[in-house]
């Protein structure tokens, strides 16, 4: 449970903002990034902003509650980035992006998981060293109250591994110890829907 | 009705017209943009400029009545920005942008509206505030002869709370009390449709 | 039958070479580019670059037959820039572009053309004013004697306005006034084509 | 059987991991690249690094048993790497790229290879001079044992000349006499299964 600096948080932040917006997973207002600091505290995008144009005052301060240090207003989906490093005391990064693919996705199937199965690229999630695996990615119903969406992430956490979820309709949440294995996370799961999406068309 | 310094618009319409051409959504001569200024006139782009090369001289000032005010031509479209601006006098800044994808689903439906629904994109469009409603962004006929599609527009804000609309096989409109909130518009919906075409894709 | 100057020309080729890579529609070597000159000879491209990736020393100079004035070796498709030239004297640029999609679907229809309907985007065709109109894309089939392509284009232009074409497996020609006016048509006609695309997938 | 320095290969290897990655083809941490140097040995990437975040100590030595030179930890893939050197001595540079259209057809296939035939891009793959052929790029399946794909590849080149091949669930590697025509190769090779995807969808 280490952490990092503020300042090198909120530079990780950005840098995370724009890279996301340049592939199109972080349009309008959509996301909220953090990282967990070496204080005990968390560095979270501010509510309202857009991802890729974050300035340092986009990013704040909260507690392991999600309440705010520092008089900025959080995102409203604070609360299941508080859990993620509750439930994960290794994690030190939680990202949460919007592509239309897996969100597409996410709407097509009713199913309440995702079977990703025979990629070569399962290898970039963490725990993962071949291709002969599967991983289902958790699909939970969206809602308005984080609780809810909460208590389904920790009802399934009882039951499996959990790397990364996506909400139906809404988008994918995907965490790392640092914030370049929860770019590597999402990087490589939005990758896998967009291969699904292609074989499908594919096939078809 | 507050609105803007004219060197202000004139950065903020040239800013916005390279973010649509990078994103696709403003190919060719394609698109017009505008801002409500503080003296009671508007800027506007000039007719026949690419949006994504625009210079301050591809900006020009018109008043309500969508007149040339510096001797510059405005873009045919003008008088449907005057509209929304007359409509809506909180508005401050209209985009109107052009993909791929809007535009195929607006030529494949004969509807006269298409319904995004259930949608936490939705929440990125003013007076939103859940992902359990929907939006029907109209889809009129396009016509050369704009009072043809401003009547259109002016019989639907009698029935619905408009924050877009589809022109059928052109492009999409969309607005806001500041550019800021016109481009999450367009790319909050320009997204949304995005994503149903991957979720059809994927369903079939 | 104007023209502009040599360093004007490589310049305006370069930039394209760029503009075009940048969309992906100038794959590895794929692609020339030409523009007249204010002397009667042509800026062309030299075979094998990247045209994403030309310095000056990509652009040769060639006469209206297409045979080098400078040593350099221009490309196997420069007779096709020739007989554009020579059928429309008011052209002064030229571009060949390759998209997956236009490419695509040229393989997937058999006829002889494309019909471009009712899309307002036909407007950034040089002569057309309404989108109650279409224009028929031609489609020749592809052939490495570059003089039975030219054969099949001048028939064509006995019997219709021909602005761009499509080479079936190949990729799209287009050609304006100038550099600007070549691009326009490229990026319209481009883009209608993967309007096309996603229209077909919504609507099945 | 040349070569070149081993800076200039860092340099080569580093340009070529963001060019790829600016396509989308270098998610995460996937994909390895490499050069033959001009002293008999290798230059490669390093286990680990996401190749569009390359800097010069991502890039290591190897011997052509693929053996570490300075201590680094070379990819898991480095043996399919230097098969290739071995099977073809005038070959310079070798890439792998993931695009998720190449992967997704590789999974919606069962066949062992497939078919790109008359497209006029078959021309960027080295010896091939007319769209009027055909390619068949092999499919072999994924093994996390490098010895198992690698047999594969030395059966394959018994039989037909080899110049590309796909691993299935996985990506594509690609190879040319030095890093340009390598990257002709990949960008040509993905190119033309992106316009295969666009027929097939076009089709139906």
């Amino acid at each position: 449970m280490s952490g990092i600096g503020y300042q090198d948080a909120v530079d990780a932040i950005v840098a995370a903002g724009r890279w996301l917006d340049g592939k199109g997973w972080a349009p309008a207002t959509a996301g909220n990034y953090s990282m967990r600091l070496d204080d005990g505290a968390f560095a979270l995008t501010v509510s309202g902003w857009h991802k890729g144009r974050l300035s340092p005052d986009g990013v704040m301060r909260v507690d392991a509650d999600g309440l705010s240090l520092d008089g900025k207003k959080p995102s409203a989906e604070t609360a299941l980035h508080m859990q993620i490093y509750r439930l994960f005391p290794d994690v030190g990064a939680v990202l949460h992006s919007h592509s239309p693919i897996s969100v597409g996705i996410s709407r097509a199937v009713s199913a309440d998981s995702y079977r990703l199965e025979r990629h070569e690229m399962l290898k970039v999630l963490p725990g993962i060293t071949t291709h002969e695996t599967f991983v289902d990615v958790p699909i939970v119903d969206n809602a308005q109250d984080m609780s809810v969406i909460a208590a389904r992430i920790e009802w399934l956490v009882e039951s499996r591994e959990l790397r990364a979820y996506l909400i139906r309709g809404h988008g994918l949440y995907g965490w790392g110890r640092d914030m370049a294995e929860a770019e590597r996370v999402i990087e490589g799961v939005e990758w896998m829907f967009a291969a699904e999406l292609a074989e499908k068309e594919f096939r078809r």
